[in-house]
């Protein structure tokens, strides 16, 4: 590993984010909510870190596939860090460890929230929760379509040939073109559902922050009753199709944003994405079609829509409480928190195409079973499916299933009870926000102890990043690689 | 298929069994119970049935690998009946749906009851309840390792090497041999047992059903309160030590009473199964550690080991209530419930060695992250794993996860609760007997909707048979193979 290119790059990125952390000053004049020095002490703390970074550590042009594992996993701990200061500045959170689950929260688009209340919150901290959505949101679009394939991290090589942009050796000059391109489509839509969220009415600011969190699928709302407050089918609406578009890979949207909408149909991924909103959302709709707390049809299949995407695309946005719903959609529920988002969207989880691929397997053995002379591959559209892929895969499973089942001991074994430690557990893993009981979607997670946020914050941070991306850095084999740093001007100071 | 070898099959099969349903009769009359009518009954529609087939189906030594799947299911779908035909002459449960799930329940050695008493039942009720058990063990430890391994479920293809007895292509010669090497140690351990539960003060009738029971991993005792009722520290470490002995491959035993008693540690599956049975005992110890309901170090740690070997043996025997232990106890025995016991022993489960092969995977791809050139294998003790073993295991998860959620889906939409739904899912397709909640240590299976009791029949039969071997009768492409049945002497009878 090269600590110094490392380093170097993290310094660049809290430059950035230094920056972005301006920009909720202006709100907080405009409102005075007066958490305006909150921002500007959390930017300068920000841009002297940054800074140091910058200048002490030469950068470093040739970073290979294993520096991207380092500069993923210290993004995101520095971005949750740098985050957490303007809540902790303004005084509205209990403890460090509360603001940096809610940084951290933000930055992985989960959602979770310690808070009883949102409202409590000034105006500025409320779009700041919003932004720290949207921009985890660009950097996972990146990091899952341009950093994770190049990475070879849990059979994410499958997307290598359908990314735009030129295919190059080095990591940097691909990751920035690919970025640029994403960017431009993700920006373009959140630009698109701020202006029909106004026109359902909505002011300027919700808009601008629900579009932040739809598009991240994040989930943050600037209210503690979530979408419900609106009481708008219209809004709901617009939200259900843009939770819906965040959970798409978006590479499609940029073939389609060029004319060739058949990418989506095309896509083997999309269509099975489609068929479980659509099922899930039938059957949700079904199960409470006599339930006498929605009006009518419309309501109950907008209700049950809403929650099956907010649900899948790990989005997390509520208008019912389904804790309260019966014992099928709730299963139903839980079921969907693991599957999550196409790969290359913003959703978590394990990820539509993942899922698809672990069945075609349980087709092909029962194929082998019946027809065992035939040599059978699997097929993904039209390309098969290489083995190194399926391995990736297959070993992300176990990896899941063994991170999940480890968790969830930690949990309950700092003294939550077994529903809620396992769905807390469930949904920041998956990154989605509520889960079940004590952490329900009426409910919050700042009720548990100070070691199970912990635990839950490294929840959020290993699912966002695909397990390996996290794990890979706790082997002893990859620190081996690892070199001295290049100090830049050492020998100045020194002189 | 060849039909008319299959239904032959099925017919002899019914024939032994009711030989063996005359077995209870002399019990009932030393004990003057009464129900020594219900098995005459059932001996003869048994034979009846038996015979017929027999006669009406032509013998066919030609069977092929596909045949094996149609028997398999079918022999287990006719043994339940049978068995089933006791229960519901003697009068004693509700309906047939009842019957036929406590017999299911006991030829798959799962151990659900649906009796809320179980000493209402006359004593030769009782004995039959626990030889289902026993037979059932024996079908499974031939089917796990003589069938299944030619037959390719679920990647049981890498037991083949380890098996003892001649290897010929044939289905029949092959199976035959290593049944009676199997069998014959399988009989031997339970003589072993009865005798060491004699010397504990139980009487012959309770040791030899709770040996039975115990070697088939089934569960069944003659007392509501299970094995607790005898409140003796001997039985409970004794029946922990062979609930143990039968969650191991009876290759090793086999091996074992040859001398080689170093099979044992030179098979990666039992170390890890012993590990897995270590680690989890302590871990519960620990969080009993202070409860007050056991007396001193002694009785905590016996009663965790027995309820941790009970757990994933799939046994089901109870020593406690474990659903009133904290959480973290109950997620973990929760986990166990998965894994089962080693391949070729009478447990059920996922497997230990498929779980080994599984992390495997994950820890092949953490390492490929690490080291991209290396060109990594995977190794079960010093043979190489091949790919179609692989490819086996990975489409057994993916069906098993898709079956596990299924049918839970379909018994929380009868209106079940989650957790008693969940749980009695994944205690019947696990084959252990009890779980949580409604049908939690101290509960039963009785109050459930029949239908509910009927798919969960189905996950007995499901889990018992791996899963595919239930499932590929279900594909169009098995029965498109199928041949028209010859018909023995039908001439004759048109003639």
């Amino acid at each position: 590993m090269r600590t110094d290119g490392v380093l170097n790059i993290l310094g660049k990125l809290l430059l950035l984010i230094s920056f972005f952390i301006l920009l909720p000053i202006p709100i907080s004049l405009y409102y005075h909510d007066g958490a305006a020095p909150a921002f500007v002490y959390s930017a300068v703390i920000g841009a002297l870190i940054g800074g140091l970074l910058t200048v002490v550590f030469m950068p470093n042009d040739d970073l290979g596939y294993r520096d991207g594992f380092a500069v993923a996993t210290l993004s995101w701990l520095g971005l949750a860090f740098l985050g957490a200061l303007p809540f902790y500045f303004c005084g509205k959170m209990p403890s460090f460890v509360d603001c940096y689950f809610e940084s951290m929260s933000g930055f992985t688009t989960t959602g979770s929230t310690i808070l009883s209340q949102v409202e409590i919150l000034p105006k500025s901290i409320l779009f700041w929760r919003a932004l720290t959505h949207w921009i985890g949101g660009m950097g996972i679009i990146v990091l899952s379509l341009a950093v994770l394939p190049l990475l070879g991290v849990g059979g994410m090589q499958l997307f290598q040939a359908e990314m735009p942009g030129p295919t190059k050796e080095r990591l940097a000059p691909r990751m920035q073109d690919t970025a640029r391109i994403l960017w431009g489509v993700y920006v373009l839509i959140t630009f698109v559902e701020i202006v029909l969220l106004l026109l359902g009415g909505m002011d300027l600011f919700d808009a601008t922050c629900h579009a932040f969190a739809t598009l991240a699928t994040g989930g943050f709302s600037t209210y503690t009753s979530s979408v419900s407050q609106f009481d708008s089918a219209y809004i709901e609406v617009v939200i259900i199709i843009f939770m819906f578009v965040a959970g798409i890979n978006f590479t499609l949207h940029y073939h389609a944003l060029h004319g060739r909408f058949s990418a989506y149909w095309q896509s083997e991924e999309f269509r099975f994405y489609l068929s479980l909103v659509v099922v899930s959302t039938l059957i949700i709709f079904l199960a409470n079609w006599k339930s006498t707390v929605y009006n009518g049809v419309g309501e109950t299949l907008r209700t049950a829509a809403f929650q099956v995407v907010s649900i899948i695309t790990t989005t997390g946005f509520g208008t019912a409480d389904f804790d309260k719903w019966p014992s099928l959609c709730k299963i139903l529920l839980v079921s969907l928190m693991f599957i999550g988002g196409c790969a290359g969207s913003t959703g978590g989880g394990i990820k539509v195409v993942r899922l698809l691929l672990f069945f075609k397997y349980a087709r092909l053995q029962l194929r082998k079973l019946v027809h065992p002379h035939e040599i059978s591959t699997i097929k993904m559209g039209r390309v098969k499916v290489p083995e190194e892929v399926m391995v990736g895969i297959l070993g992300f499973l176990a990896l899941y299933i063994a991170f999940c089942v480890l968790a969830s001991f930690l949990v309950t074994a700092l003294g939550v009870d077994m529903i809620t430690g396992v769905t807390a557990v469930v949904a920041t893993l998956n990154n989605i926000g509520p889960g079940l009981n004590g952490v329900g979607p009426s409910q919050h997670f700042g009720n548990l102890p100070s070691l199970a946020k912990v635990v839950l914050i490294f929840c959020m941070l290993a699912g966002r990043l695909e397990l390996y991306t996290v794990v890979v850095l706790l082997t002893p084999g990859f620190w081996k690689m690892a070199r001295k740093p290049k100090f830049r001007k050492l020998t100045y100071i020194r002189g």
